[in-house]
């Protein structure tokens, strides 16, 4: 069991903290690696091609023409899931856009515009299906957000 | 194996058209029901309670104040899926944010605007983390895609 | 004559300190509970559903998919006032078209992003349906704007 | 008990016709005026500031710059319910906008871009605060919709 | 020669100084009122239909749903500049729609968003056609913005 | 007294059919002239710059970047009108935003998003100013608005 | 001298026949090439790494998340246009923003949405830079538009 | 070897120090002139017809009704690069749609909003073709990239 994290530049690091701190609390074990899309292409493409052989499935956060999560997507049959990094002009409509609208065949699995943590806690599900175990651990988290426990 | 797939409405039946046609090419059986978050919410809530218990993950296709996924994954624990349906006046805008922009907690995996295909694809690559078998036909399914197959 | 006002969040309680105000100025009881659509659905379904007998109408404060008004509107007949939060990443786009773009058969009743005060300025009027005597302050409030009184 | 639904112009007719149906079906008495907030202002004015003698509360559509829901709304104490009508080029956007963002002091009730049905439903459930003999028409509608009758 | 400029709130006076400013330099005198479409229906409505008599053409800035341009041009036949101002939420999204998409037969004269100085030197072209000398100033104006002058 | 009426393309003719409908009528003399900023730019800089001398003022539509009545307001300073277009890809949202969104110093009148006649009738009240005997046409308008005879 | 034509789909043929048309005026050479990002990531690589060694610049056309004039610029040194193509739901938003909002250091140089001749018109202008006899149709295209002739 | 840069105001100056920087990186000369297509129409027009004799290309950086680089293309045949700057109130989208949808004929190569840096590196790319010695320095900076180099 172990997820693999991307993002597209080192400043992207603290768009990340979220999905890295639920992953610790569920115990699910995560690399981070940072390449971009566009600045490193190959190196995007080898990961993701290999990435079937370390990894269940892959978190990518990218912004503005945010290609990071559909090139993956493109490259592995694993389950990709992206996360818009909000922008500084556009808000994030352009990052939501280059990552949900994703054509035909290739789906990245989106979530809100800085929606890191979100991204992790959809990774844990998607995990539970394979590792049962986990949903002891997504109950409890339902449990406390239902007693207001901020997550 | 089995996947839920909700609408609100007989009238979005035809939207989800794609999905089923790729969830019976992966022989992934999968149970339809029309159950409106607005006009069936106890309905709904029933459903996505108790869906644990039949399903491994829930497709839900909406449009406009597209609440049907987001409510669906407030009562499981199950990986949830979401659809924008395009609409009348504002084009699918709506239906998007209303589907993705989910809060800290309770992701729902978004797919495109009208994205009734990728929604089935996304759902057979999480069931492969539990059923490997299902990833020959994901291979297959990008092979025929690079020969220009139009799924 | 009592008002219940619903909040997704602690975080939001800001957000209602309009509509707090004018209630209190026109001595229209309320509650205030803190119950989310996503997180505690059950409450929601519970408060809603039991809701007639303890109050007259019901507003509802959420941002981003903001479902909170509408899965309130779904399990009640009461009239649901939504004020739709303005949010950090799509400024309240999100939250207005998830609260204001209703299905046929549910309405919301929308005010401003941000409209706290005319939430319950909104309020009163309805209430005044039933309780004439709202109607005086009603109007020495419209009196005390025309002579530029801020509220 | 008595409605008043406001057009701004002749050819705005069709978009209430779900307006009038369940108004109907609900057997509340309206009124159906032709006035535009722009050509007709003086009428407009009169009509909105008399209006408390007839009615309980008023319905008004209108596209575009939509001003006529809030003129109204300036000119009385009742519940003012806005429908935005959608538009050729803006899709509705610029109607939306024009009627649910009213300034603190004067609310407009804004259902969604066409909701001309949801517009009629919440007038019910705000006279069924006085009349609640309407209540049991509310709690019949909303079974039909449990049970799939589209309305 | 004199010139009308009407704003809806107090707080919104900042917002033309440019206008005042540039009105100033012409020598065309004005006057500010602060009467509110929404807050003053009727002293808007006697404002601008005896404004024929006092003025040439009015100014009217407006945030929001920014109806006081338009419900002014509804009372007058004089040409109607409107100023659509920065709101918080939407950025002016909102003023702009509601100002600038008026129906057929009651135009206003849109500016940018926050163009005070814009409305006041379209207001003098205006003027220019009946008091010529103004196209002296104009022709200064224009030299001026050549040689790079900030205005 | 006469107009000038510029457009980029014979293909936007029909645009301003209205323009000339209420020009005629209000008998207004005018020229149409088609000029692109684009594609004629030392012709559209030359009928500007002169246009001083045998115009009191230039209506002038354009669609996409639509540049046309932003270039003409450069080279004169008589006032001028601009009309978006609607577009097929974007609507008008583009025209609209390239004509309403000036720098400071360059006004431009902007209507609405094919507000083909709103441009002729605003075009008739600046002349009014300078021809007090338009005002009789202007009120017999508005008369015949209010009557609800469509214009 | 040769030009590189890529589309994502067979079905975006008819999106370039403007570009083959213009370049084919100008007697420019071009291969065109279907190979879409996500469905042939390999062969888009392959193609756009080793285009330097056939074709002086590269034109790309995509829609939705339309990734594939960003994935070819992140693969080469060559100028890359890019054309956004106009979609079902999002008119072009998506296509737009996915192709313009390049990060620093990967340029696209992108064109109207739909702007496939003015693809065309760019790449000759880019090429004749090297090939200066280009410049006589240039400039006999800007003759021919400024006579009105229609390209 | 030289590049044109144009810029609509003094103000607007700091929105290409990153265009500056990469250019002298890469020992391409450049001019800055400081030249509104608003305030000096005539200056614009003769610099972009005259700036075939002694420039490559054109870089012209423009916000909100970002005229400047359509205009400048309008008068020469070189190619021209737009650099839409972000703007107060409407972000940017105001000079994103004023500069890149330009009608067929008259292209501007646009960069995503304040891409000063991609703007310089697009501009490199296309001297490369008449300069190939550039190309070293392209590829250079491609693999600094790939190595994490910041630019």
């Amino acid at each position: 069991m172990r997820i693999l994290i991307l993002l597209g530049s080192e400043t992207d690091v603290p768009q990340i903290e979220g999905t890295k701190k639920i992953l610790s609390q569920f115990k699910v074990p995560f690399d981070v690696i940072v390449a971009s899309a566009h600045r490193n292409p190959k190196k995007v493409a080898k990961i993701s091609a290999t990435a079937e052989s370390k990894y269940d499935l892959i978190i990518a956060a990218a912004g503005m023409a945010a290609h990071l999560p559909g090139v993956v997507a493109a490259n592995t049959i694993l389950p990709v899931i992206g996360i818009p990094i909000e922008t500084k002009s556009l808000s994030g409509f352009d990052s939501l856009y280059s990552i949900v609208q994703m054509p035909s065949g290739i789906p990245v699995a989106t979530v809100a515009i800085g929606g890191a943590k979100n991204a992790a806690i959809l990774a844990v599900q998607m995990l539970s299906l394979k590792y049962p175990k986990l949903k002891v651990g997504l109950k409890a988290l339902k449990h406390k957000m239902e007693k207001g426990v901020k997550i």
